[in-house]
């Protein structure tokens, strides 16, 4: 039992987020009661906002309140170079890296016959439209990085798409996929090290 | 960088909440983007209500936007037994067991003389103002358990409590420590395996 009501509803939404259980719920409620009033407002404030403002970039499909998003229309990254992911998260992930100066492509999922997603459910036509080249006779896009993720729904989608892609003259990379860093080749799974092996480049 | 202005201010203020990292707050904020816009608004609702509507309960001192709260209120339980705890997230813990049936007394806090929290800081004229027996002749409180945790500050104000309340004739007992449930023993801490031995009951 809750000795306050609005304690126990709150607790009740917090605990329907990802991997946050009752005690986390009741943990991060209380957090919410005891830090200073403007901040716990301001966080209803931020969920409020990305609700009511937010939509997608109709470039590149991520989330975005304005169109083009922030990503595509900064002049300092480069528009020649496209990265297609399945989700946003996948961009936000890429964007934590600090490496990529690219632009990005969110499909949106990944070809599935399991689960019926089919080519048109993706954004793959709004994928073709950023290929072709502009018709002021600026330098188009150069580059397609396919970056689906390495299971088989996301490796059938890049090979989809790089062969629908083909004709276009664009030329079209895949992620590496081997050992991931840090880990225990003892531990690495016949797949990811077969694929390790035969991804093998020279030492130089 | 983020595609959206609003989605990175509430990974700002997602990643301030305790246990939470860059990579929870961006997958919860995510989330919250893809849940139905009702269930992200019904969150924020959640935590604006819960720093504008609730107080403190006057009795136990507890969370409450009533007073007295639910809890203290509430004819069901056993007014004639008080719970003493150092903080609102202890009441939570114990109401989790399902096994208690009497009220609570939240003190703030526990004595510290490193921290400087003396007597008056906390919630004690109050517990003393609780034991006094009525003015209607109705049955007061009949035992105080002090639950306060068992660490130096949380033994020190149970003694310091025992002390003040043993001239009012009320019960005050101490939860049992012990080796908790489904601990190994071999790896137990000296202080907790001694107060286990000291501890004993016999078995009946």
């Amino acid at each position: 039992m809750y000795s306050s009501k609005y304690l126990e509803l709150l607790i009740e939404e917090l605990v329907k987020l990802p991997s946050v259980g009752q005690k986390s719920a009741q943990r991060l409620a209380l957090h919410l009661l005891r830090v200073p009033r403007e901040d716990a407002l301001r966080l209803a404030e931020a969920i409020r906002a990305v609700r009511e403002r937010v939509g997608f970039c109709g470039t590149c499909g991520n989330f975005s309140e304005a169109d083009p998003c922030a990503l595509c229309s900064d002049p300092q990254r480069d528009g020649a170079l496209v990265c297609v992911v399945e989700q946003p998260g996948d961009v936000l992930a890429f964007e934590r890296t600090g490496t990529y100066r690219g632009r990005y492509h969110v499909l949106g999922g990944a070809l599935s016959p399991l689960e019926g997603t089919s080519p048109e459910q993706l954004r793959i036509r709004e994928l073709l439209e950023r290929l072709r080249p502009p018709a002021d006779g600026s330098p188009g896009v150069r580059e397609l990085i396919l970056a689906t993720n390495p299971n088989v729904n996301g490796e059938a989608t890049a090979l989809y798409l790089s062969r629908l892609v083909a004709p276009l003259g664009v030329k079209v990379t895949r992620i590496a996929r081997g050992v991931p860093m840090g880990s225990d080749l003892e531990y690495s799974d016949l797949v990811t090290l077969s694929r390790a092996l035969e991804g093998r480049r020279e030492v130089e």
